[in-house]
């Protein structure tokens, strides 16, 4: 099937599928329902066995899935089996916090795979040549290259919102396809280019139910 | 039924369907079927109308959900049709950046409804009395009567790792039941309370699929 068609949603809900095999005890826990892959993500079975069937994905009727294998797929699936070389522009109070947690986060993927934060950009001069929790803060100006050279694949955005979208275009050039953005502001792009937003509000929203 | 029998992930999933609905002319979509509700959320029509139903909100058949009184629902439910006032713990590059982007961004409730930032808490006392875009720094020690005073249902924990358990008990002390965690730690409470881990590597790994 064209990756085109699988819902934006269904590839969001993979690394949670992900995540709850990554914490599973394959030796106790070799076969998973979708019974049991639902109950632990908030969805029906229904939905999990329809998201996995996206990818030629199927358990055995009336046993599941074999934990192991639908890990590595999973993995395979979300290209998290390569290392995944990851960029940040906007070295700023948001973009410093960011790196120093995901340099501190404990990676749940084996040395080698997954993602990778390897360098920050910044437009500011003075910021340049930095470094912050071992991450080098480059020129924007040098970007082109250092998407090449470092193979850099996602960007995550965090400079203000009026500087959201000549940056992102930048990127873009330099042949960057997918985007997580935290600026504060919609941004558009080709159809072949991939722009999360992520949304502090959303998770605020859901919290205020349980106050 | 009861609201502890409800799974997290369908309370996660409400405010996306309440944002759908938001950017939505009611006049020119008096009436939206889970179908579609569904494709624009990415989940199937059948999980849609399980997630409503939960709460008692029935679709007519073969017909759907009037667009107008579904979001008020949603309001309701998600207690949004009240002012929820939100509290920060946590000024640092983080704490600073969510207080601007949060009081920047454009807010899809009615004026007197829905969340509003309107207190930053830090136990570093040269951040006290600090304003930042419009909110006041406050030291740690006076939260629990400024929770009691300006009525703080929700905190955002912006602290490092390891101030996090003690800010939380904290907080919980002073009567706080609802949490948005950015500490990149683990955190337990009673079952009477809710911690929400935001989660950067979750959106990231997604993003593997699509560079």
């Amino acid at each position: 099937m064209s990756r085109r068609r699988i819902p934006d949603v269904v590839i969001r809900r993979l690394p949670l599928y992900l995540r709850i095999l990554d914490d599973l005890d394959h030796t106790e826990t070799p076969i998973i329902s979708s019974q049991e892959l639902g109950a632990r993500s908030g969805v029906t079975p229904g939905q999990v066995r329809k998201d996995l069937s996206f990818f030629g994905v199927f358990g055995k009727q009336g046993v599941g899935y074999n934990t192991g294998n639908l890990r590595e797929e999973l993995r395979k699936i979300l290209r998290l089996h390569q290392q995944v070389a990851v960029g940040l522009v906007g070295v700023g109070n948001l973009g410093t916090a960011l790196i120093r947690y995901n340099v501190a986060r404990e990676k749940p993927y084996p040395e080698g795979t997954g993602l990778k934060l390897v360098a920050a950009f910044d437009k500011d001069e003075k910021k340049v040549g930095r470094k912050i929790s071992g991450i080098e803060v480059f020129s924007l100006i040098n970007l082109p290259e250092l998407v090449k050279s470092l193979k850099l694949s996602v960007i995550i955005l965090t400079v203000p919102a009026e500087a959201a979208p000549g940056v992102l275009n930048h990127c873009i050039q330099a042949g960057v396809k997918a985007f997580l953005n935290f600026a504060p502001t919609k941004l558009t792009a080709p159809p072949n280019v991939r722009i999360h937003h992520s949304d502090v509000m959303l998770e605020l929203e859901s919290l205020a139910y349980f106050r």
